[in-house]
């Protein structure tokens, strides 16, 4: 696999792209551009020790785009943005995938732009892995699109429930709609909507409505949203979980010797158990729905997010989930 | 105060209902009519000692309306249902403030069709209070309506601020509107007119778009989004929670002897904490917009939530928020 990646997109770029790179490249068998200030990237490149003999190319972009732009109207004028040309190696074939940190917007934007969406494929989606005590449960929309309309919705569950499938093994996946009740009666007129199409198909295994609490349980392997209630779902969990070990780090700071002690002794299993429930583990969510491999990482993401990001890329590229999207699509009635 | 306590409503009811008002009942300067099958009641009243000297009365009441029924058609047609005479009892003025931990759409649905709206409020909401390192967040609407428009989300904006300064004491609160980014230009098209309503306002102080991340944070006083999302954001944290728990009560059961000594001395903290984050602690919601008190407890709640949801009765027909609701609607232009 060959894959370009945004070095200079996301809070931390381009020091912990660069670095996540160079991980990534020792561990897997896969051949990184990256694309951004040649300068810049050469500066952090030679401090990694033999970074010249990994599959390591740079190609220079001179421009970058900032979370505050509208994504489309950069993504048109700024063509020598990092985003931009790295999309751009995907279309023509030099890469087999794109691999961003920065603006959401702005690889959305690209991707749809430059790579195209898939022909029956009206809005893609971000399929945003969220780790669970069952396993990997699958958010889309994670925020690629707000006021889809029903057929979009549906488009996202059967791409989620051929991605659970072919990239995370999942059997028959199990596909929830995000509502507010269990019954098909409950929800906004979008939900109504959609869960009478789901209803309506055999192609996929739709379970029902999944309500707020069904996505940390792990029952479902795909939960369907629009875009603008995927993203604030994911960012209140993560401000939750930062919140509640915020807390717990203070407690024990005030408290006595005793606490002390036991959260000393119990320090190993707490952080077993946030390595469990720690989405940068996964690093990286795929954009369904374009005619291209692009994976769309955390703005916050470090070097190891970047690195197993990388490895989620790999996995996505060779299971050639593309034409199998293609095909399911055009097999489909709506 | 005078408090009619819907005793079927709630999975836990009547048992938890009738125990939890005659411990507010031990606490609190209030009168508390339980609405329900009398002779239930008093079974379970029997088993409290000294019961018949508190300030506590039955209306019998044959019907419950269940969680699946459609609420406006159940309200309407089942004149003898806990809720509906619950909230007839607000209507004839005898009882100041009606609970129920029921089925949230019918406590709503009673309290449009028998107390009416406010008059200048197009869709009443649930201000639910979300506990967090700075203190209470107010989320509205937990879930009263869906589809909500621009301008009944500022309503909510209005009918919150007001909630937040004269119950909660909070001086010239920070109102921000949820959305999927910090720029105005962001969000769905609800989203954006409602950020333009807001704007035009002098008489908030709306302190723009707040984010997912943003609510646990307790960076704003009141939290503004239409019903569906708010719904699924208040039990996919619920989720949360418990799952977190849930493991870390695992990961100590499959641990060591050292760990389990430091999970021991570690409790008090982490229950002191778990206090803190308890939605319980608060019990109830009140549902601001319609001519009457009205307070939604969670459908899982305890005898100690019930409890607690009485004290924020208390304080709520206290305060005469719904006058300040009235003044302030009258004086604003949309």
């Amino acid at each position: 696999m060959k894959l370009a990646v945004d070095a200079m997109g996301g809070d931390r770029a381009p020091a912990e792209i660069v670095k996540g790179a160079v991980e990534a490249a020792r561990k897997n068998p896969c051949e990184i551009v990256l694309v951004g200030d040649e300068e810049k990237i050469v500066e952090i490149l030679s401090e990694e020790e033999g970074w010249e003999n990994l599959p390591l190319k740079i190609r220079h972009a001179a421009e970058t785009i900032s979370m505050g732009e509208h994504p489309a109207d950069a993504v048109r004028n700024k063509k020598n943005s990092s985003i931009v040309v790295a999309t751009q190696l995907v279309k023509s074939g030099e890469c087999d995938a794109v691999l961003s940190a920065g603006s959401t917007g702005a690889a959305v934007a690209a991707a749809q732009i430059i790579l195209k969406r898939i022909h029956g494929i009206g809005r893609p989606a971000i399929a945003t892995p969220i780790p669970t005590p069952k396993g990997v449960t699958l958010l889309l929309d994670g925020g690629a699109n707000v006021d889809s309309k029903p057929v979009h919705l549906v488009q996202s569950g059967i791409m989620g429930a051929l991605y659970a499938e072919h990239v995370l093994g999942k059997k028959n996946p199990r596909v929830g709609l995000l509502n507010i009740g269990e019954e098909e009666t409950k929800g906004n007129e979008q939900a109504k909507e959609t869960f009478r199409l789901f209803s309506n198909m055999t192609a996929i295994n739709f379970a029902g409505n999944a309500e707020g609490r069904d996505i940390p349980a792990g029952d479902f392997d795909v939960i369907v949203c629009d875009g603008f209630v995927g993203n604030i779902v994911l960012k209140f969990g993560e401000g939750m979980a930062l919140t509640i070990f915020e807390l717990i780090k203070e407690a024990i700071e005030a408290a006595n010797v005793a606490t002390k002690l036991g959260a000393l002794l119990l320090m190993p299993t707490l952080k077993d158990l946030s390595k469990r429930l720690d989405a940068s583990e996964y690093g990286g969510a795929p954009l369904l729905g374009v005619n291209g491999y692009c994976i769309i990482s955390h703005g916050s993401s470090s070097a190891k997010s970047i690195c197993n990001a990388i490895g989620v890329a790999n996995g996505y590229v060779h299971s050639n989930i593309l034409e199998k999207i293609k095909t399911a699509l055009d097999e489909q009635k709506f």
